[in-house]
Parts: structure tokens; sequence; C-alpha cells
């Protein structure tokens, strides 16, 4: 039989993931579990060995000013906290993807970066050079596309390697399918 | 440790495959071939039992009436003798996946149709139900593009499944790069 790249390093597969964008949720978002389970269920499945997946979390730093309204800045050290709360937020958020690829055997990696999420995600394919990205997607229409931007349709024509986008199953949609 | 769809079905991947445009050369295309060896490379591994491919081939009826050209027909017969022609060149190219795919052990199937590429891959798509459709693509600029269309861009955004659109790598691509 003929080698299909057995023997070669592992897959590499990078996911870009996100918090949830409803209020006092601060969890992955439905469209980042939804990448992350369709990767193991559908490309990883039983060979647990021959892939690594690469957990990327950007966070925009004050993407909408709506976190900093109850806020006030009085000292260099309110800015510091708001940082570390930031940061918080972010490994908290990794930790759920972290955990779940221990429990299943997968090896893996989680970072985080600030910035504007499509630029930071294709500046990091560069960089780490994966084999696929796998970036969520809430299956918005054109229309309330317009106001939300999609970082994935971004990442499909600009990404320097293949990308998949995977859409939120309509069960998964919440009432307000902008939310997340 | 947690179930990683273990004893789900098989992943079932949908591969778009076409002829070389280059003449003379009635072939798989460099970008169809691409697409396959990534697939087998890079998502079956050596699971090959886990995955089900699934080859389609879109023959566009007199595409730009170039093959016409020096083709007389003076009577019917004379057209379905042009349609055996089309068939039989069809069924060559998924030969050449599906005896890769019977070398390897992956379980996989092939089918030809006519029409347009774009519209058809989705029209199967939502009929076969993937879990994933590869498609190559030349990677051309966006100066080439407009010449000679783009199935992969067409499919990444109207069909009903995720899609990966795999490049060719630099060395593949041949002097004239929108030959393929």
């Amino acid at each position: 039989m003929a080698s299909v790249g057995v023997d070669s390093e592992v897959t590499r597969i990078m996911i870009g993931v996100n918090e949830s964008s409803i209020k006092g949720y601060p969890h992955a978002s439905i469209s980042s579990k939804s990448a992350f389970e369709w990767t193991l269920n559908k490309i990883i499945r039983s060979n647990t060995s021959g892939f690594k997946l690469l957990f990327l979390h950007v966070q925009v730093p004050d993407e909408d000013g709506f976190d900093d309204v109850d806020s006030i800045y009085a000292s260099p050290q309110d800015f510091r906290d708001a940082n570390r709360k930031d940061k918080i937020n972010g490994s908290h958020l990794l930790e759920y993807f972290v955990n779940r690829c221990h429990d299943i055997g997968v090896v893996c990696e989680a970072w985080v970066k600030r910035g504007d999420a499509k630029e930071v995600i294709c500046h990091e394919v560069k960089r780490v050079k994966p084999d696929l990205l796998v970036v969520g997607n809430r299956g918005l229409g054109p229309f309330q596309r317009v106001f939300v931007g999609t970082v994935s349709e971004f990442c499909v024509k600009h990404c320097e390697c293949p990308v998949v986008t995977i859409k939120r199953s309509a069960e998964e949609t919440p009432h307000d399918p902008v939310d997340d």
C-alpha cells in the first residue's frame, strides 16, 4: 500500500477562538465551540496523535467602548488593572479548550494576542504556518454582516494557509443571531 | 478519556476535480491533484478507515467553443460521438483518483455531472451533504481572476457545507499560471 504521509509530522490546525458576545457570559462563543467540535469530530476523529491544535485568541482592545462605559481611570494603576482583567478573561477562555484537548489526548498550544482579530490571525498564520486554519462564523445574512463584520471572510481571502469556516448549526443560534 | 466521535460514521469529504487546461493533456489539473494530496496527507493521514472520499467532476459542455473548432457535425451520430468522447474523458480523470484511493485503502465514490461547475458543485453538496468540500485553486492574482473566474470563491460563499480551498504550491505553478 502506498504511503499516506503516516510518518510525516503531525498536522497542525490553528483554531481562532473568541469570547461570547453575550453580556455577562465570559465563556467561549458558540461559533468558537462549533469550530472546535467540528475539528475534533470530523477531522481528528480517533487519530489523536496525528494532530496538534493551536488556539489563538485575539483580544480586541476597547472593541466598542461599552466595556469602559462604567470604568473610571484615575491612575496608571487603573489601566494596569483593566489590562490584567482582559488578560485573565483571555486565559480563562483558552483554559476551556486546553482542558478539553488534555482530556481527549490531543497535543495543543494556546496563546492570546491583542489587536484587530482578522489582522492578527493572518499575521499569526504567517508566523506559525499551520496546515489549516479553522474559524467559526455566526452564519449571518448579508444585511446583518454589514454591521458585525466577518473575520472569517477576511481570513479566507488573506491568510496564507487553507482556511475552513464553520457555521453554527441552526439549533445553536440564539434568539438574536448577532449574539454569539 | 472523552470520546472524539470514534464510533460515529466516517467523515465524508467531497473533492471537486477537473481536467488540466493544458491542451493535449487529458489528465487531472494540477490544482485538483493538490487538493487531493492535501486531503490525504494533512487530513486522512493514517486513518484510512475514518474517511470516505467523494470525487465530483463537472464537465462543462462546450466551455469556450475551442474544442469544437475542428469538429464537423453532419448527423445526430456526430453529436453522440462527441458526447461519448466527453464522457470517456471524464471517467478517465476519475479513474486516476479512484485507483489512488484503492491503493491506499480509502473508500471512495466518483461521478461525472455536466453543467456550470460552480452551480453543479453546490447542487451536489446540497444533495450529498458531505462534511467538507475540498476544491483546488490556481492561486491567481485578482487581475488574472477576472478572466478565468473562480469556482472556489463561489463554493466558499454558496455551498451548504464547510469548504476549504487548496492553492497550488509555487513550484507546481506552470510558466503561464492560467494553465492548470
